[in-house]
């Protein structure tokens, strides 16, 4: 059976990535994208996404709706510094035909979850406030969509935009919080997780590039700028891919070797630790588990995943 | 030139009041109604509401649309302890005709508010859950609206709930502060003036009861609870009407003597003082006034307003 | 029965008023001062201190302690800007004789109660830190004071600092936390009792002026700056006495014509409202009342009592 | 040189055993023992240091000072259900001689320190309260001391008490955060270091039995309860060892194989993760380190020192 796939994007480098698996993967269509701010200007990463849709020769044929341009509550600024002025690492992409539709992200979750109870798998790879808008406004919608995976936080490991959190639950914690807290069959892809288990190497990241398709093509452009944001402020060789994590294991279960159901919640009240993720592996907080953590995946499958979608 | 009204309400008693004063006043006409959880039970406001447009003579003329059912992140229990459990006293008035639209609230807010940019005057008498959702999932809502009355919060002094808090800002903090700082034109109508200035004694109680009208019937029936309340609870005669005097002073904007731009911001971190509204009267905050805080009314003015709306 | 006092200070204008009717009203004598930081310079109050106790005539029979000089986590300015570089508005007063004790005022606050149970009346008219530290230290100190009369705090209406907060307990929310908490005999004089009740006019100011004798002199030369500030800033005139009120009704319990019991806190975690004081006067807290707030003055009797130590 | 020694401790068996280190290791001497509330009943705590004091040799010859009995404001209960009822799993060994000073720790601490500026290295033990009040009412004296060794905290890892926070620091955040910011020269021994490696196994707890002298029936003995809640709750064989460490490290220092600085801080406005205490491993915060957090330990070291102390 395919998966009926909604991307929730804030499309930089591995975002797109993430399309491509939802798109080309043979066990899943993408029947709609909704955009979130997050990693660069949103205008652009609409662009981006459009484009990436494009690349995959799904032009004009799957919806992006603009939803969220700001978090919650949290003041905001855009994450250029890591993924170039574009996303794409400045690779200077040509703008696609499609335009966005002109219905709001949030109405468009409520109503294609709606429309389709029980039929959605969501694939939330941004600050979760467009979800959380659309949670909010409709609780019903928890309980209708088929599985959640989200990229975001940390499992009892160090963060990455500050020790205590990961960039897209710091961004918007009151939104993650609503998210993890509202019902929603949640699968977490962390990112400590993506630090261990997530990343290319340079072997890797050669065999895709001679690959030579328009999607490998597509990808090694995009992922360059990542490439060396990486080695320069994690010291790693490689890149890495969260999002692409969270599309693969999505369509292609087996990539999980381990993963454990714990209760997880998100501190909004932080004054030093604001948008840190508890993952109660001590099993002290009295609360049942509400967010299967995966601790452990099939790296070779994961990057078999990815080449067979870029191939 | 006729006021464009949508009123967001949890309709009890004083919110089917306002409702009456934007129904049937000759200066407004109101276009729609969204339903935002808060006084009573979700579905027994909707009754509610869809049974106040029957009374004033609108019933299937203005939509209904459902929304928010629990607030962003605070915990909730709705106010039935004030309002009795129908939120009209017990007054057990049929069921209306009109049922409610199959849009969600929040959608219906950003679309309504799109296709008529500087048109609508809105009047939010409920926590602004629905508000928040719909102006975090579409910023520039903000500034297509063309007033923005709220009943809410307490202008430097004591609350309601708690010491620090009224209401409908101490039921979802998180969401009055994304509306209050959302750049919308905002006046707003606090539980300190509604204690101050905002009640009918019992002789006017008496002066509508004689009116014998089916909205002064109404009136009277769906007052009973709250006046017995007020009493006990805050020792005053009477009954109190703090969304009555936010719809009042939209139609008839005389009613206000006097009222001052400040600045204004609710506390979401609070241990004890969750919910507080900060009124900066004394101009320390270094912030431009986002709001428009009355503090005088003519409480003449705003009983003969109640009174042609009940003739 | 002649009142034992010790005075927690922090020595601008008013501190020294207060002190000036701990030392000269018949009703008291003052055993022991401790400094803790707040209004100007930590070293300059401690000489304002020792001066005042000179002026007064008790020069090298009070001990004077030095204490906290940062609040317990917050960050720290001084309040130069309200009192002058030297808290006395510039008067350049000569320095004292006598010289600070050895022991810390902590450690001698927790000596001196204990060695002294029941006996003890503190005037506490800076933020408490050292009166938090030494109840902290030794919890059966709070029940071995007879009295604690604190300046702090606003009663459900605007603060000083900000709309939120009065500035003593702005300085150390969690040192006001701790001693309101602690299960002291606490009588509250708040920021709004001293604006309303708590200030002498212009008329009064030339009455003291014209005693002329040295405390008189004192008086008026340091509290020159102030009568400027309060103009400026609150647009009132003559000047304000926080600290002298809470001394005065000490001294002479007569001058209190309202207080009523109730439960306060402060909160510590705010994002807007640090430093609130709550005052339950809703009575919606489930707590028992820990403190007697002062609500109404005899305004003629405080002023005479003023007169009377400047005599 | 031989280290001069305060150990500020809440003592249950662990803190026992660091006691011991402390008094029997020939570099250094105890000087002092300051207790803090924490482990079991506060009363008790001051008789099983006592009793150490006792077994060790030393009675009547280390003052012990009673200081906090409570956090600064957070709510308190002890931990008697990992320690048993006396700290002791129930060893219910005799009453020292040795009665406690009747100076105050938090006093004691300020005046020894300054007594000795330069002199002391301090081993605390117990959530941070004695320390945190004293370095408040005096700030010098964090410059006073020689080294501060506290066993605290987690290190980007999982806590015990909850998942995000170590029993010590979550029993009073506020404490600790006054503590790490104050500029002591601070060593930290982190909980996940000593789950990691700070435990005795069984082998090693047979190995101390065989000792047989009154130091090591002292430890069998205070050590059974111990081993089993470990075993229980962590589900790992052998004791724990947090304090002993943090003790260890101190006398013998080659102990710490890695150790690095960083800036760490506590949160105090956590919903979630209160006390939680950041480390700053991605030096994202701006700050400058604060303290050295030990990373790696010679096990086989740490336990030939308690070998040593014990024979
Ligand atoms: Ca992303
Ligand atoms: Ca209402
Ligand atoms: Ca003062
Ligand atoms: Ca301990």
């Amino acid at each position: 059976m395919t998966l009926r796939l909604i991307h929730d994007v804030d499309t930089a480098q591995d975002d797109a990535f993430a399309l491509l698996i939802g798109m080309r993967h043979p066990n899943s269509n993408v029947e709609a994208v909704t955009v979130n701010y997050g990693n660069v200007n949103f205008d652009q990463m609409v662009e981006n996404t459009l484009y990436t849709i494009e690349v995959a020769g799904f032009g004009g044929k799957i919806p992006v709706y603009e939803g969220c341009r700001l978090p919650l509550i949290a003041p905001f600024d855009d994450s250029s510094y890591v993924h170039g002025v574009d996303g794409f690492g400045g690779a200077n992409f040509p703008k696609a035909k499609q335009r966005p539709e002109s219905e709001n992200a949030v109405a468009a979750l409520i109503r294609l979850i709606n429309e389709n109870p029980g039929e959605f798998t969501i694939i939330a790879q941004a600050p979760l406030t467009n979800l959380a808008c659309a949670v909010a406004a409709d609780r019903s919608i928890a309980g209708k969509v088929k599985d959640l995976f989200i990229m975001g936080g940390t499992n009892n490991a160090v963060g990455n935009v500050t020790a205590a959190a990961e960039a897209n639950f710091w961004h918007d914690p009151e939104a993650a919080k609503i998210v993890l807290n509202a019902g929603f069959p949640v699968t977490l892809v962390t990112w400590d997780l993506t630090m261990t288990q997530g990343r290319f190497n340079e072997a890797q990241l050669r065999q895709i590039d001679a690959l030579d398709t328009p999607q490998s093509r597509f990808f090694t452009k995009a992922n360059r700028a990542s490439v060396e944001y990486v080695k320069k402020t994690h010291g790693v060789e490689g890149s890495t891919h969260p999002d692409s994590i969270a599309a693969a294991i999505a369509v292609e279960p087996a990539i999980v070797k381990k993963a454990t159901d714990y209760y997880v919640d998100i501190e909004t009240h932080g004054s030093i630790a604001q948008g840190y993720m508890l993952v109660d592996a001590v099993r002290r907080s009295g609360h049942e588990p509400n967010a299967r953590v995966v601790e452990e995946i099939d790296q070779e499958l994961f990057f078999q995943t990815m080449l067979k979608v870029l191939s």
